[in-house]
């Protein structure tokens, strides 16, 4: 048995698009939400609740969370914690529940919480998220790229691109649609070198600006975790 | 002087993510839409009037226009031409005015009808309206995928990245964004070989089963008309 199509979403916006049929979700924001949610669950957070608003991140301020709010790279005014995974790193999350909005991660998902199930992909869990899907294999799969402020980004895509390679090692793609072709390709390009792949991209352009490199290069580490991390309604939590 | 930033939209329904600054662009529905245009004008119609619902372009049938309909890469019932090249090569079409409904590409064009300045985009005007666009040179560029039903497709990537990579032989390009590095990576790869590249990809077995692979071995090809088809207030036009 076979994955019967996989799909490379690379937009939000672009969801309502590719979710026809019966499907599972993996969202990534591989820079840097969906790789601090799967820290944060490694170090032993209960939880991760994602809000898409910093207004009602803002209520839970005060009341025993741990509150991370980041918006176009920087921690927001207010706030102690943004997405960067080295802050949820340690016994300080340890059986904690954590609040976190991000610029594009959380939104996307919002956008993915009606799919059949949802996890969280980026390169610290990628095996592990390799196997989750082969354990959903009668589902169609979208692997929905938060991308950057609704538009294309491209170490999302990389990661998309990743999935894909491992899946048709094993041979569990039946249809692998235009947008996986062309992230697999991308992928085959970059995977000798990944961070050199990003030097010219826009995403990286701005990150540098954030004097973030130790982050990004954690970022694009692979299988640091085998944490998948899977949304409920109550937040996500490690399956 | 160069163009200050490039981006490749994947999607109509992304374009107002792209469309914050001032811009000109290209339409890209290669299968078939723009190249039917590129033909029609080449052949000497006057101009093609894009319309994005079937019940509108019923409207003009029987009043001297030719009048063309497809969904799903058939000619809808009750309409004599679809969006096939071959359909708008010839003598009827000269001094005639088109109407024009597509699944993808009058939607796209729909899309962009706000932007400062509206050309269409196909291989075989290529050289053409890279040289338009060196005559905007102080406007953002975005080039505009009809893709499929919302979705991402190849072929129009393809085309993007070979726009991109003579205004990058030229040295016009001040900026790339992600998506035009990828579009332009994937270019490079199937430039060679463009028919076998897109051999596997999603849209190709699907107009394969349409049987029209001649017309797709001529969208393909390069620079077979220098018309540059131009988005007006009466419709589009040869600049």
């Amino acid at each position: 048995m076979k994955i019967p199509r996989v799909h490379v979403c690379y937009s939000p916006e672009l969801y309502s698009a590719y979710a026809e049929d019966k499907h599972v979700v993996v969202v990534i924001d591989v820079l840097r939400a969906t790789t601090a949610i799967c820290v944060a669950l490694d170090s032993g957070a209960e939880r991760v609740i994602p809000v898409v608003d910093v207004t009602v991140a803002r209520d839970y301020l005060g009341k025993g969370y741990i509150v991370g709010a980041e918006r176009s790279g920087d921690i927001v005014e207010g706030f102690e914690y943004g997405n960067s995974p080295s802050e949820y790193r340690g016994d300080h999350v340890k059986d904690k529940t954590i609040v976190l909005t991000t610029s594009n991660g959380t939104y996307a998902i919002a956008a993915a919480q009606e799919a059949e199930a949802v996890a969280m992909g980026a390169f610290i869990n990628l095996d592990a998220v390799v196997n989750w899907l082969c354990e959903h294999i009668d589902k169609e799969v979208i692997l929905l790229c938060a991308g950057w402020k609704r538009k294309f980004n491209m170490e999302d895509t990389l990661f998309a691109g990743a999935v894909i390679e491992r899946l048709k090692e094993m041979d569990m793609i039946k249809e692998l649609t235009d947008s996986g072709i062309a992230a697999l390709h991308l992928y085959r390009l970059a995977k000798e070198d990944l961070y050199g792949f990003l030097e010219d991209s826009s995403h990286r352009r701005r990150l540098r600006k954030l004097d973030i490199t130790e982050d990004v290069m954690f970022c694009l580490s692979l299988n640091k975790t085998d944490v998948v991390p899977i949304l409920t309604p109550d937040g996500i939590i490690k399956l």
